[in-house]
């Protein structure tokens, strides 16, 4: 990382290299091929790292039920980056109305109504209600993989609108979730460090909502509920969260009244890793070429050496 | 397919063997480790086919510049299937006012504005601006797989309001996109055939709203601009679409003026795969256990021995 501080000529030349397509969304670019390898690959380093693990994998789609977004309380908590979805129910008379105002060029959203979804704000979200009741010895691990939507349109290229988190979700006894969020922070800096990043770990802090979200920011990081990976990306000062490990306590368990084996209420835990900012931290600091990366990360990226390369093969739009 | 038509007894079958995860939003199902694996098998048999086709891969988030949607005319012809993202701008006050009314239980997305984005309806929807301009002699050739949203909930497995679809689009001179759509017409029906499925392919039409939309979808069927390949899952009478294949004239091109190398406008035309209705499919032809399925198909989706079998390997919540 030799260029000055510098978020937007790192975005141009993200798009100069075709990595990034920008779509006129702020924080709403397409991925080129090149970029999307590596994303996968990364992704598919985390899967190898915890094979032996026996999580159950399950996949979501990339919305979620509007009560359950009311019942955790994401919208006492971060309303700002809520994503409520609204569609249209009326009639012919209604619909001629809502063209009209699309040709011209007036806003047409009041003749709206909500659906019964929500954009999903954490992939772990629709995991918790799976486990209402009482879990069997030893808990629960699940692996997920989905697409999250926050409000915060930003030109910066680690702030997107909607990302992938690579997550795993762990449901048990407090002592176990405690040791097994522990233990990958430990595993999660280690497979970091592999691939040649200077991270470092630190305690953090949710964005609450406003000023009463400042008290619940200070309380978070006073019990040591949150920790981040970070990593310079768009700047030196001010390194990306790339990783995060959010120990919930009873929040969840409470609401879906998930009990452990023994009957007490059960913890619950969750590790992400963003997968487009892991792939951009990559390319911040090994080049935009991953031909040219180190030899040790690569191997550990492309393990298959009969396997295409990507970034040979695909031509990209640049 | 054994079963009389129930289409409720086959999601509950489903559900039983952990194959889809209900998550009490109609048409929003999880899925399973093993439905999962065959979704992406499926996805990775569509790749080899079109191996040497060359075509540009591109990933998009599953949003949508919402001045996209309003450009290209969904609004005028699909507006009970759209999802448009509304998000919450206001202060302290606003904040206590939206938490006071979610925690009563009362309705609170008048509180919300609208963000800058849709759910994307299409996969090829971000496709299209891309190409404005004069296009290379040839036209242009991508492939994308995300996830759409269409507003249409539904107890019916086959009918989801989020699913993937595996797209190709073509963007060149009309003979050339012609010629590349029949050629796919039978090629995807091969492809399906291979996995021994019962397929048919169709003139077909958009659901287009309303009265105009009836007029619409004759004009579209006469002039013969979508086809589909369907198969029998929840009905023998009524087989569900699993492929489709539209061509748009000068829809986009005009739009976002897209010319050929030649200058003339240009025509463009994309096919899909819809990736749960062809896992679907698979399941009610096959049976639910992927193991017991036929040698060939397994042979198809499975090509590597030494791949673990999640099936054999990934416990199910169920």
């Amino acid at each position: 990382m030799n260029d000055a501080d510098d978020p937007v000529a790192f975005h141009d030349a993200l798009a100069a290299h075709g990595l990034i397509l920008p779509t006129g969304v702020p924080g709403g670019y397409g991925r080129g091929a090149v970029f999307e390898d590596i994303l996968q690959r990364f992704n598919e380093l985390v899967s190898r790292e915890a094979a032996d693990d026996g999580a159950e994998s399950l996949t979501f789609p990339p919305v979620v039920a509007r009560g359950l977004i009311e019942k955790v309380g994401y919208l006492d908590n971060f309303p700002q980056l809520a994503g409520s979805v609204h569609s249209f129910f009326g009639g012919e008379a209604e619909a001629k109305a809502l063209s009209a105002r699309v040709q011209a060029g007036e806003r047409w959203e009041d003749l709206l109504d909500i659906t019964g979804v929500m954009l999903t704000p954490a992939a772990c979200y629709p995991v918790y209600p799976l486990f209402s009741g009482r879990l069997r010895p030893g808990g629960r691990l699940v692996s997920v993989l989905n697409w999250v939507y926050r409000h915060e349109p930003s030109a910066e290229p680690t702030r997107l609108q909607s990302f992938r988190m690579r997550e795993f979700v762990r449901v048990a006894s407090t002592d176990e979730v405690v040791a097994w969020r522990d233990a990958w922070l430990e595993r999660a800096m280690q497979l970091l460090q592999s691939l040649e990043l200077p991270v470092a770990s630190d305690v953090a802090a949710d964005p609450f909502f406003g000023r009463g979200g400042r008290f619940l920011a200070a309380s978070q990081r006073e019990q040591r509920l949150k920790f981040e990976i970070l990593v310079p990306i768009v700047s030196q000062q001010k390194p990306t969260a790339i990783c995060s490990f959010n120990w919930h306590q009873d929040h969840f368990s409470s609401v879906f009244g998930i009990r452990t084996a023994g009957g007490e209420m059960a913890s619950t835990a969750c590790l992400g890793f963003g997968l487009e900012r892991v792939t951009l931290a990559l390319l911040r600091h090994h080049g935009l070429d991953p031909l040219q990366w180190p030899a040790g990360v690569r191997q550990l990226l492309w393990p298959d050496p009969a396997t295409p390369r990507p970034s040979a093969r695909c031509p990209t739009t640049s």
